[in-house]
């Protein structure tokens, strides 16, 4: 028998199978990568001009850095021209104003993001931060969006340089304002942060658990979408990724290496996606301004894209899931 | 520059890069089929017996039939038990009460829906509306969503043998919810049906339209989630699949068969879905009873999968599309 598994964040649902002990098989995926790669040391003169460096006794656009923060070099938004909203016909359009930014997590070209050092992961996560600070200056700019491609079946380019992509939106995402609505909903019912509460039964229950740090939760989510679906929630309630604090970061680093290593350990080479999902950029007068400190708080969402959507996906907004994530975290929790 | 589409009918928002004129890379699926297909004529003692079959003087389960209604052997939802709403301390769950059927399209092995003759197409399209008449009985079932996944990267199982997929759901999903409300809304402000206008003006502009036939229209829509993504609207208003009449049958046969072979006929081998977007299951107690007949407009979505969702689409519930609808409409109708 399935359960259909309501997703309180997002209030979705999800069906899933929790009869099917079969981990799913990881797809093949398309192995051709770019050989000539212009996001390695030396080939600076190769990209865009550098809006953002970590790099000591060097020049910008120089070898000598740690990580490098650069325009899209085929921006799908731009952060040039008038924010303007025009009708067509029924229809409603908005200029294109955005960003669109390319952080290198590296100078060295290595496969996965887990080969990096716990210290390099920490100059990456603390560059998140510094990107967003500088985006919200700009109060066109509604969302930054922060996220990981790896492997072509999770939409990543041919270039394996390890590299996160940011996306700078003029609009709050549909899926970010379904989540600050149930964590305000949640909040006015209860007077407590939906998340903290989540975070809580789900250490107390422990079936889904994977691990915990000093600061940080690896829990695969009760409705999640995908087989092998991760959260990493940070214990102290905070709703800005801004805010983040350095032994946060440390900790955080820590924690992704761990857990992006174990993934691997259990999957094998498999595509996935990470999102960091933050809160929008608010402006005063936004409906989010006066309650969002206390009901929303910030997470991570680690996708492994071993199921591929259907019509019954695209159809729907609602997932199914062939593999129970109290397996997935079980399975995990024995490699640890 | 990038245009940031809205979507009127499920109100989320297209990325839409309007520059770009190279036409996205079909990409390389996994051709790995089952050699011993159980959906054959001659097979029929290999699968579950049959719900529903057009034969004429054979017997059910036996050779002779030319449409094949079969449960899912392995259902993901099935019609027996009761539904239960149950807490699971914060979350809710719902036990999995729906039903899972295949619908077999024809006796022969072959690869293509568009290569099934017209009157077959009919017979497959009149046991659609068979299969909902019969399920919508079952007030449990509030959803009853058929859909096509062709190729492995649209989700199809390793049976090439043409056939759709019908699951019942004991919830509206919600993207079809988004849609219910959208039209609702639309109605209520205009009184007029939101699918009627958007017909009528997608004629009008004709630089998404791709062909109309005597009752239907088949457009790129104005915010196209993928490239290449199309709608087929019946130019009649109706709102549910199930009142489809004898003459509209022959002619949404006749607009399947050129469209699929159109597309073909452009991208080459692709993976894509079909969804028909009909109204739910109505319960008198429900909101959508009263106005649903004049504001709802049943229609069926085309998309090919040949772009791979990223993290941003996870994260946002937003899509890019790399190719606009009015260049994939203007290739479309050239090859017409």
């Amino acid at each position: 028998m399935s359960e259909v598994r309501r997703d309180i964040v997002t209030d979705t649902w999800v069906i899933i199978d929790t009869e099917n002990d079969t981990i799913p098989k990881v797809p093949l995926d398309e192995q051709k990568s770019k050989t000539d790669c212009p996001f390695c040391e030396g080939q600076e003169n190769r990209t865009p001009d550098e809006i953002y460096a970590i790099r000591t006794d060097s020049q910008p656009n120089n070898p000598g850095w740690k990580v490098r923060v650069i325009p899209n070099i085929k921006p799908i938004l731009r952060v040039e021209g008038e924010l303007k909203k025009i009708g067509v016909g029924v229809y409603d359009m908005v200029s294109g104003v955005g960003a669109n930014e390319v952080i290198v997590e590296t100078a060295q070209h290595i496969r996965h993001f887990f080969e990096l050092s716990q210290n390099q992961i920490e100059l990456v996560l603390d560059t998140y931060r510094v990107r967003i600070e500088d985006l919200h200056r700009d109060k066109r700019l509604r969302y930054i969006l922060i996220f990981k491609n790896h492997g072509r079946l999770a939409g990543a380019s041919t270039i394996d340089h390890p590299h996160s992509d940011l996306i700078a939106l003029p609009a709050t995402p549909i899926r970010v304002k379904q989540k600050l609505n149930s964590a305000r909903e949640y909040f006015g019912y209860k007077e407590r942060c939906l998340f903290c509460d989540i975070l809580q039964q789900e250490i107390e229950m422990a079936d889904r658990l994977i691990f915990q740090s000093e600061r940080f939760v690896v829990l695969a989510p009760y409705a999640s979408r995908f087989p092998f679906e991760l959260l990493i929630l940070p214990k102290h309630h905070s709703f800005s990724y801004k805010l983040i604090s350095e032994s946060e970061i440390k900790d955080l680093a820590f924690v992704f290496k761990k857990i992006l290593k174990l993934m691997y350990d259990v999957l094998g080479e498999h595509p996935y996606n990470f999102v960091l999902n933050d809160s929008p950029n608010l402006l005063p007068q936004s409906n989010y301004w006066k309650t969002i400190e206390q009901d929303y708080h910030w997470h991570i969402e680690i996708t492994p894209r071993i199921h591929r959507s259907t019509g019954f996906e695209l159809g729907t907004g609602f997932h199914i899931n062939s593999f129970s994530p109290e397996k997935a975290a079980s399975i995990l929790r024995k490699h640890l």
